[in-house]
């Protein structure tokens, strides 16, 4: 089958010395890609240059990008092409649109104008005891994946911080709903480390528990072999 | 001779999933390592998880640390001990105090009271179209060096962007006399990419040139040479 996998996290430029960033290793798309790979699916890879990458093999092709409009770009680009996407990548929720001092947003009766604003510095001065930054929306990109392509098989991942086990199902629930996704990985990032990783695998009705990125990755193969491509 | 060098870029923590982060490979930093472990000096290198490295060696001792925070708590404890600092780390201007959504702060009559809040949640909820970041200016590290240690040597770094070169060695000379530097490395973002790295070590009357990475450094150990210490 021809796959397409995201890992790694993206990061949104403030200035040109500056960025936020997502933090992901990128180390569970490299085990999933893997896993993939060795199961004789073609795979494509997009990821960032710091995440960690499979080694090169015949079968799988590695697209790099920065910040959540490269990544738009290309996966509008791309997804028609394929019949699985496993979205693993941490993506930006926001991205900075101007940054100030706060005695400029003080002084002004509608904050709404810095939204059009844009520094033209190069590196913001650093100046100001405080500064406030403002930030706008992205795009879900995952909810775009079928308009862009009906047919594709949608595997998305919904990483939160110390909640409940059914406070964690019941999200990847409403996610599932909401982008069309065929299953949902659902992970709490207080039970992920080198040596675990819990995670569960939610569907409609149903969901499987993995203790570990390898048998995330298994489980995963192992789900996509049954689907109706 | 007991040197201290910094390099790579650190990270400020927004919340469990995001930080902002410095750009920094930590390039320059490895080979002025290297080239002072050649020229026979003992060099602590305090620098980040991410930043490339040296390889060890019997003078090498590696400190890393993640934000300003910790880079401050470090080198108030180990300045004392060396005789030059050639801190080229790219070091946080400010960390983040506080964010929220747009409507929050229009509602506010004083945004300092957002400076005195914390967000209490591990994930910041990504509801609001638009979200406000309060940032408060760290203590600069290099303008402390010499209250911890009056005798060390203190070569610091200043990176610009896009500006000329007059201006480059008057922002130089500036630092070097706030700071009471003996030299400042000062370079321009545009000047440098992988192959070349364009450096002016600016002293109080005097400046050299350097067109590379071991070009600095090997100026740097010369230099070095010189101190009386």
């Amino acid at each position: 089958m021809k796959i397409l996998v995201t890992s790694g996290g993206t990061s949104e430029a403030i200035d040109r010395v500056r960025s936020i960033t997502n933090h992901s290793t990128g180390r569970l798309g490299k085990v999933i890609t893997e896993t993939l790979l060795k199961a004789g699916h073609q795979v494509c890879l997009v990821t960032t240059k710091q995440a960690l990458k499979p080694a090169p093999h015949s079968n799988l092709s590695i697209i790099e990008i920065k910040n959540t409009s490269d990544l738009l770009q290309e996966m509008q680009r791309i997804v028609p092409d394929y019949q699985v996407l496993i979205h693993s990548m941490a993506v930006s929720d926001y991205s900075p649109v101007y940054m100030t001092g706060l005695d400029q947003v003080q002084a002004s009766q509608d904050l709404s104008e810095f939204l059009h604003k844009k520094n033209m510095e190069t590196k913001i001065s650093s100046k100001d005891e405080v500064q406030v930054l403002f930030l706008k929306k992205n795009p879900k990109i995952i909810s775009l994946v079928k308009e862009w392509n009906p047919s594709i098989h949608l595997i998305g991942f919904k990483l939160l911080v110390d909640v409940t086990k059914e406070d964690l199902i019941q999200i990847a629930r409403e996610s599932l709903e909401k982008n069309q996704a065929d299953l949902i990985v659902a992970n709490d990032l207080t039970q992920i480390n080198v040596d675990q990783h819990l995670a569960y695998l939610v569907e409609e009705k149903d969901y499987q528990i993995a203790a570990s990125k390898q048998e995330i990755a298994d489980l995963l193969v192992e789900r996509i072999q049954g689907f109706d491509c």
